[in-house]
């Protein structure tokens, strides 16, 4: 049995390399080789936490297992990131336990990898400026792995707190990218691409402030009742998502579709654009919106990511189980 | 993180240990302290593997977890356990995982301890003969925790390759019981407490076999399609289980209700019975029959307990994760 510690991850597997794993199993999904399972979430009853499960299997790649963990509100009084992840590898030709790879960085590099891969696909081909709504801990990891898409000359930035997009603006300058803080209606107005990650509860950006054209990832919708952009936009856009049972439930597709706005079936499964089953964006003029909900299969995929890379440069540490 | 593998497990938790641990899981599931979350169980579609998890919350010690695997059917021929689990545990108060305990015999423990303590609260308190139906590797397990009730002056054993009751035997006689190979007449009409621990998927031990003031343990249905005993048997009996809903589905209880022979709701949740809710047995005439359909918190319960174990003796091996 491997183990990778947490702290072992950032040194391991980079941006570029999560974009491929996450890429693969969009199309492996679309293909139907691979697969999540039901998850399990449960709110225990102790210390306000979730805890639950995200599992599944890719026979592609041969990648089985699950991502267990949750939310712990009060850790970070003890130090503690709030979110706490543990992926664990199972051998799929005998069922024994193969790695166990800690998962805090590695959920926020497979999330910023889904929406960078939505990019590559989605946004249309002279996208040039960027748009971030959200600037919390998860916000840099998105605009790294989009900005790596090299398409963008100019980042713009809104965040319900301004300052904390002081956390953005130093991602983009390091890659002497310009960075500005805007209001919403200019965000909406300039940029081609737009990431929302939040975790808000009320629509943010308005369907009026998006231009035709614009491909939008919408990250931070998880949960019932979350909710970033306004529900007429998400029933404008052509719908994208990594898996379409979320999406209709506990994804940004959830309000149009409960408004009636939208129907539940033009969704498109997006891995079908991955692997050449949907053309994608069929226009200049359409607005696209990934909406990523998050599976278990994209934390399978970066965990086997990284504990290939680790074999592969002698730094595995081997347990006997 | 604390490791331990499944080759120490032996040598650290005794089928008393267990038996201790599981009796009082049944008592926490009963006061709603421990639930058991929703089963994932999946048939991947590689190396005709069945696999998923198994997970609960038990708010009296604390114990957050799932044990993880499945049958491997190619496994034997590799040398290895058809049966695969590990057991991970987490900290409550944080959402870490804070332990890995090889779930093999600790599954085979963890089910022994559950029909002892069935046989402790409703077997008849002159219970001097136990029969076991099914000698295959499990068989040993749930024989020797029932040993340890200490209620037994003999063993009557069937099985339907009777060379396997040899198992059995080895087992009776290393505790000086004396053990027969019998019919299943002659089981039925002697034995007080029964044990059945095959895979049959059809009934093995007919109504008329069994005596007024039996009871039965019916510990190998645990799937759709499984049965041990004819299901009028079930239907006059007083029917106590761990979990109703799985009693229902995948237990022994399935074909007596699916034939309209008995309604759900008279199962008994046993651990009514351990933590004094409910009263067991009352009569002396009465068939008891625990249907041990297996749940996770039980494999936390034994998990939990072998890693104070450890800590205990300072035997366990840390990891940072």
């Amino acid at each position: 049995m491997i183990i990778i510690p947490e702290r072992e991850i950032a040194g391991l597997i980079s941006a570029a390399d999560c974009f491929v794993a996450v890429e693969r199993v969009f199309a492996s999904m679309a293909r139907r080789s691979a697969y999540n399972f039901p998850v399990v979430r449960e709110s225990i009853g102790h210390a306000s936490a979730l805890y639950g499960f995200k599992s599944g299997f890719d026979r592609e790649n041969l990648s089985l297992g699950l991502k267990a963990g949750g939310f712990w509100p009060d850790n970070a009084e003890k130090g503690l990131t709030n979110h706490q992840s543990t992926v664990f590898l199972f051998d799929a030709d005998t069922g024994r336990c193969r790695a166990i790879v800690g998962g805090n960085m590695l959920t926020a590099l497979r999330t910023a990898a889904a929406s960078a891969v939505s990019i590559k696909y989605l946004a249309r081909a002279d996208a040039k400026v960027l748009g971030m709504i959200g600037a919390g801990h998860q916000s840099t990891f998105q605009l790294e792995a989009a900005l790596d898409q090299k398409l963008f000359e100019k980042v713009l930035g809104w965040n319900i707190e301004p300052n904390a997009l002081s956390r953005l603006e130093a991602v983009a300058l390091k890659r002497n990218i310009p960075f500005e803080r805007v209001s919403l209606d200019r965000l909406g107005a300039e940029a081609d691409v737009i990431i929302t990650i939040t975790s808000s509860f009320a629509p943010i950006l308005k369907t009026v402030q998006v231009r035709p054209g614009t491909h939008l990832a919408c990250m931070g919708t998880d949960t019932k009742g979350k909710q970033e952009v306004e529900a007429s936009l998400v029933a404008a856009a052509t719908v994208f998502t990594d898996e379409i049972g979320q999406s209709i439930a506990i994804g940004e597709a959830q309000h149009a579709i409960n408004e009636g706005l939208m129907e539940a079936d033009e969704i498109v499964e997006f891995g079908n654009v991955v692997c050449g089953n949907h053309r994608g964006r069929t226009s200049a003029d359409e607005i696209t919106l990934y909406d990523g909900t998050g599976v278990g299969l994209q934390d399978l995929a970066v965990a086997s990511a990284v504990v290939e890379l680790a074999i592969t440069r002698g730094v595995a540490t081997e347990m006997d189980l």
